[in-house]
């Protein structure tokens, strides 16, 4: 299958269970209830449970058993965004192409929409039937990455207006974004049965190593890239002098920086023995795509 | 024991375990850490505790059974009363007698250490040495119980300078402090090894009683309730033209149905046959607090 497929495949999973899990959320506030389906099923790449999905058929699980933590974690996701959408975050006005949650409905809805796809992604993770010893990690890896993204994006706001070194930057960047992408790596193998200690710090590993590889692209999209296609607002890391990686490094050095982050992540694929998988094709585009 | 004596050793022990798990907890940013902690370790009544604690020992379980689910429901109470006292929100600037989250630090740190003690309560409850098949419904349940809570509260602020009838005020109660109620009461049954389906049922019941017989007690505090005592200010429901009990029955019947709520819940606490645990005295308690 093309990554494209692929990619679509699992945006279209995504997209049909979000809307189901919404719609049987038994959320007992319709406001509530349509800022949490505005913030969740208007599009969005769906990157990390593709990465989940990529990481459970690479262990031999089907797509299907990846079905429910992919759709945790992009709860996790689309929470984050709500919440650094919000005035005294980033305050932006344009997400996906479309006002910001905040925008469309109030700052106390979206705050409550964020806090409520939060609690809802750990709900649905644990009425997922998973084998009960599989279940436990998978709970506590999804708790504590969602705990790092969030010392991530504190650091990050702390970082700005001031210049922080490199090392530094990565290290936010692995928390803000990585920490996210290496619990979806891991929950697809422990839900293809993949418990073996070794292997799930291994891709925890990788995690970080694609998550660097996503922010860098990020930054320079961020630069260079299109709003429309991107629908969001671009030059917002210069505004606010944010340490970036063109920021500090310059734009063509931190495009070939990025391909470095990738090939060792290609190197550990490799390492891993997943050479034939999706996930190859998944880093690659992490660094090559344009919205 | 007495009933100050139970509070107490709850609140001590539940203190306790608040650092020590903050302590642990591995925030990787040092001024977020700080803003959780002084969030979580400022006192507090710590009722959802008690009630794990009391539901637990009324089940045959053990305090130290207790101790960690008692700590996630704390942590997402936590959680909630940060979020709650946002500018966006509530506008407080005190909360148990010193400066709010958001003042004492900023508002993005705020709203991040209350996303993070979410995530820290799930985090923490799924660590938790407990059978893998009674941890499965306490994770859903708490998950549940934080998504009404939510729900509860996009409600009660819809409600804001709009008169409602007394059964949409229940109904908004009943999410926003009965939700988180029920799952402390069933949380400590599960935790106990209690699994009977319609044991639990009833339990939830109970917590919604309890949840009423506070939030009324509550809104006649915020009448005639002493600001030092209490730690925060009152006669806020007032400006806001909140719909309270008092401001719909007046404070006299309010009282009255307060006691009304507290009988019912006692006579489900004699049906259960826990009518010799100290459920009944913390029923008593809910209703006759002055803080």
């Amino acid at each position: 299958m093309s990554l494209d497929a692929f990619l679509e495949d699992c945006a279209h999973r995504c997209q049909r269970l979000l809307e189901q899990s919404l719609q049987s959320s038994s959320v007992q506030d319709n406001l509530l209830l349509d800022a949490m389906r505005y913030s969740c099923l208007n599009g969005g790449k769906r990157i990390r449970p593709a990465l989940t999905y990529a990481s459970c058929v690479a262990f031999g699980g089907s797509l299907s058993a990846a079905d429910m933590p992919a759709v945790a974690l992009e709860l996790i996701h689309a929470y984050s965004l709500i919440h650094d959408d919000l005035p005294c975050m980033d305050d932006d006005d344009l997400r996906r192409g479309q006002p910001t949650c905040h925008r469309q409905f109030s700052e106390p809805v979206a705050l409550l929409a964020g806090d409520s796809l939060q609690s809802l992604a750990f709900a649905l993770l644990a009425e997922t039937p998973v084998a009960d010893g599989h279940l436990r990690p998978m709970l506590a890896l999804l708790g504590r990455a969602a705990l790092d993204m969030a010392a991530g994006q504190s650091r990050d706001l702390q970082a700005e207006n001031t210049p922080i070194p490199l090392d530094e930057l990565e290290s936010i960047h692995r928390l803000k974004t990585g920490a996210l992408m290496q619990a979806s790596l891991c929950l697809g193998a422990l839900v293809a049965g993949c418990s073996d200690h070794s292997v799930l710090d291994q891709l925890k590993k990788l995690g970080g190593l694609l998550g660097l590889c996503f922010q860098i692209q990020d930054d320079i999209l961020n630069v260079i890239g299109d709003e429309h296609q991107l629908g969001k607002r671009t030059g917002s890391d210069a505004e606010l002098a944010k340490s970036t990686y063109p920021a500090l490094l310059g734009l063509d050095a931190a495009r070939i920086y990025g391909q470095r982050i990738r090939d060792e992540a290609l190197q550990l694929i490799n390492h891993l023995g997943l050479h034939n998988s999706i996930l190859c094709e998944l880093t690659h585009f992490l660094v090559a795509r344009d919205r």
